[in-house]
This record gives structure tokens, sequence and C-alpha cells, in this order.
């Protein structure tokens, strides 16, 4: 890439959060080559100025940089390391930004395998859901060379408002697992709170003015409290993607021997409400496993 | 007591809490009857303008409203229900306001008893620690009837800035209690990301940047981010006290049946720095615990 010209973006992954990503690249002015499975959304992309690639192959060997938006660690190894994968096209120089949220291990094997080629690789998670995603307003916390990240900056500005550099490759992850062990056990602290006070009688509001103002005030609680009220569990952040974080903080706690008590339970609570047929819903349904415990309803 | 003057107030507990909630009734014009343990702080509120009384007996003889500010759930029940207790000098129509934290099953057996006499009780715990108690500013969670409390609450507003009528007898240290679970479990949750965070290499301060603005954020990380970077665990508020009312919480669970497994876990955890010799440090000092799990510093 030359410093008058727009670098090309590569970007791979085009679902809830990939497409509007991608889509304010393009307004942003950068060339994008794409690729996903479906072919549908491929032309859509095709059709706002985007140009097609059959194989994560292809879209590197016409990138400057390659930006992967995937669901999870499995799928990231393979549209990067596996067949027709982004490592078999790839050039010298090429840095490949993922943007998926996964095990931190996995980031820095493929890492590895990418710098042998030549190639450098930016782990950059992301938060703020779909419509942070849509406003171009995502918090992007980002691991890999400060050099890279900084030559990079611009492309993270077009789709976020907050990034934060936080270290070496997986730095980037690691800080997104923070972020979804403190966001999965503060919910679950709320539930069982609000569980217990409802026991005994208290409605959810009354707890809710009472003490909100304190010391027990959280982002959480904001959120939660209306969707417990009106037993709102249309997601808002989807009760498996918060288990598959909370595994793969689980894994990466093993890996650093990190021992992750609290989440490793919270985690458990997930599974049985996603056993339930519930993964589909808002993790705030979390609350449904204590009004099963107690025996009584949060309203 | 006469609509036109102000009633006569017993308190009984004259504590870090106690005194600087007694000095404000003093301040607001309430004519003021004074017992604790220690006769240096009975004299000491004598010389303020209050009247120093031999037993709760004797404050309850003369007073209008008597109020307790205690430690704990035994020594509510000895002051009120004990020899020389509040009980054996209580006339009818006086309102027994207890407004320390305890076990709301200990508040309904001494609401009880003194309902046997013609009094009322409210449990009205407070939280804002030692400065809001200082200030005027606690918050003030109330229950039993409500009658009673409209009539009593210009007192509490001479102490407090949140004052929320709850519902029935114990509804207040419920409420009470629902706050220290989540308190305590949004500090082991913090401890515990931050600890997992820390082992991976990463910087508190970089971590609370790159999260704080989003659903993680709390009031308990901006509190405890900074006693984490500068091991500043001068309390605050007691971790000793905090075991105390995850004490009551899982008594009154155990009551209700309403299970409390991570508020369990936290106790225990705080149980087990507490014989460490840490039961006077802040609450905060539940880092330490997980830094010991881990082997890593958060800093």
């Amino acid at each position: 890439m030359t410093s008058t010209e727009k670098p090309i973006i590569g970007f791979i992954g085009l679902g809830i959060m990939g497409r509007p990503m991608s889509k304010n690249l393009l307004s942003a002015g950068y060339p994008l080559v794409v690729y996903t499975r479906t072919k549908s959304k491929i032309e859509e992309m095709e059709k706002l100025g985007a140009k097609g690639a059959a194989s994560p192959k292809n879209v590197a060997s016409e990138s400057d940089v390659v930006i992967t938006m995937l669901p999870d660690s499995p799928e990231v190894e393979e549209v990067i390391l596996g067949e027709n994968g982004v490592i078999e096209g790839i050039r010298p120089g090429t840095v490949v930004i993922d943007m998926s949220s996964i095990d931190p291990v996995v980031t820095r094997k493929v890492g590895a395998e990418l710098a042998q080629k030549g190639a450098n690789m930016l782990d950059a998670p992301v938060s703020g859901g779909e419509s942070g995603a849509i406003k171009g307003e995502l918090a992007i916390m980002v691991g890999g060379d400060k050099e890279a990240f900084e030559r990079c900056l611009p492309i993270f500005q077009a789709m976020g408002r907050t990034i934060t550099y936080m270290g070496g490759l997986g730095s980037g992850q690691t800080t997104k697992l923070v972020n979804q062990i403190i966001v999965g056990i503060n919910i679950a602290a709320l539930s069982e709170a609000f569980a217990f006070g409802a026991k005994a009688g208290l409605s959810a509001e009354d707890m809710h003015r009472a003490i909100s103002g304190g010391m027990a005030g959280s982002r959480v609680m904001e959120m939660m409290v209306p969707r417990f009220v009106k037993r709102d569990f249309k997601p808002g952040f989807k009760l498996d993607l918060h288990i598959k974080d909370l595994k793969n903080a689980i894994n990466a706690g093993m890996a650093l021997k990190s021992p992750l008590p609290l989440a490793s339970f919270v985690e458990q609570a997930m599974i049985s409400l996603s056993a339930e047929g519930k993964g589909e819903s808002d993790h705030g349904c979390l609350v449904e496993l204590w009004e099963e415990l107690s025996g009584a309803e949060v309203r």
C-alpha cells in the first residue's frame, strides 16, 4: 500500500456484524474484495461496489489487508490456514486483521503460521453489537505489532469509535474475554440477587430504584432490569454466543493457568438454559435459571 | 408525639455510623436520648446536648421513637429483647427503627415481640458508609408499616438522601442484602477477569480504558480499579462486614428457600482472605485471592 492511495481490503465473513462493517469500509472509500459462504451475500456487496472472490485464497491474493469476521476459532483456522485459505494466496507485507471473537491461543497459532509467509496478524475483536457495527461505533480492542496497528488505525476508525491498543498478538482477544467474563458474572449476580428479593416479595423496580444509584449500580443493571420486568429476551446478545465466549475464556485460562471458577459456573448455568432451547434468546434470560432455583418470578 | 413538637428520639449504638447519624438528628432539632456500651461516647453526645441513659430500657421509657444502629443480628436481639432491653421500657405507640444491617428473619422475630407491646417496628438499613452518614446523604431502605414509615419520614430525611419504602417488615433488610450480594459478586467478577487479563500480560489501566464505557462498566469497576492499581485496601468497607452481610443473605435465603450459589462462593472466598488476617481491609482486597489462584498481579 502506498501513502496516497487507500489499501485494497479483503473482507471475509458477511454475517450480522461483517456486513455493516464492510459497508462502512466501502463508504469510507476503501476498495473491497469480499468472500463469504453464502453467494447471495457476495452479490449484494458487489452491487454496492465491492469485488466478489471465489475463495479466501483469492481474497488474499488481491488484497493489502485481509479482515476476517467469523463465528469462532475453528472457522478462523479453516478460513486462514485451511484448503484455499488466506495463507495460500497471501503476499509478504500483507496484514491479516481477525475481528472475530475467538480463543487467543488460536490467534497466536494462526499468527505464527502467517509470520512464516511474511504476513503480519492483528487481533481486533469488537463490542457494541449489530447497532454499533451499523453506526460505525464499535469498541475495538487490538493486539499485535504496534507499527502494524498504527498503519491500520484509519481502517479501524472507519468501523469503530473506541479503539484501544492492548499489547502483543492475542491481547485484543484476551481483553474481549475479560469484558465477557465481567458481563456474564454481573448478569448472574443481578439474577441471583433479584430472584432472592423476588422470593421475599420485593418488586424489581423498587429494588432497582433503591440501589441503582449506589455501589451496586452497573450498565448490566440498567440494561437488564427493564428486560426482566417486561420479560423481553429478544436479542440483543445471544446466550449461545456468550457461552462461546466463556468457553474461549476457560480454554485460554487453562493454557495460561489462570482459573476462572465464577465464569465456569456461569458458563454451566448458561448451558442449562441453552439445553432448554433458549440459546437464541438474549443472555439476560439467565435470570430464568435463578427463578427456577428459587421458585419466584422477578417482576 | 404531637404534630407541632418534634418527637423525642432514643438512639442506641454510637459507633462509626451511629455517631454521625445521631449528630445529624441533633442538628435537625430532635431531642435525643442516647445509650451505647462505651460510656465516653455517651458523654461526648451529652456535651452536644443529648441526654445520656443507663440502659436500652431507660432509652425506650423516655422516647417516642427508638433507633438502633448495631453491628449484627445478635446485638439487635440483645438490645431490644434482652435484659434491660428496649422491650422492657417501651410504651404502646412507640416506633422502633432498626437501622442496623441484619438478618431479616431476626427483624421479623423482633418486630413480632414488639407488636405484643403495642409498639411498631421499621427496618431501615443504610448504604453510603461513614462519609454518607457524616454528610447526611445515606441511602435508606425501609420496611414495615407504611403509615409508620410516613410518620418517620422527616427523621429519615435528617440522615439520608435516597429514602425508599420497600414493603412489609424485613423488606429494608432484604433490599440491603440484594445490594450486598450484587456488590460482592461484582467485585469477584472484576477480580477474576482482571487477574486473568494480568496473567496474559495486560495492564489493569488498559483493560479499564478499553471496557469501562461498555456493557462491563459498573460503579464497582470505577471504585475498585484505582484500588487494585495503587494496592490501596484501607477501608472503605471492611471485608468482615461484607462476610457478615453475605452470611445474613444466606441465612435469609435458607429460610425463604432461595439458593444463592454465587453469593456463597464469594462469602467463602472472603472468609479465606479473612483467615489470612485481612478482615479489617477493604473488601476490594478480594482481588488478592484471584491473584493467588492465578499467580499474577493485577497492576
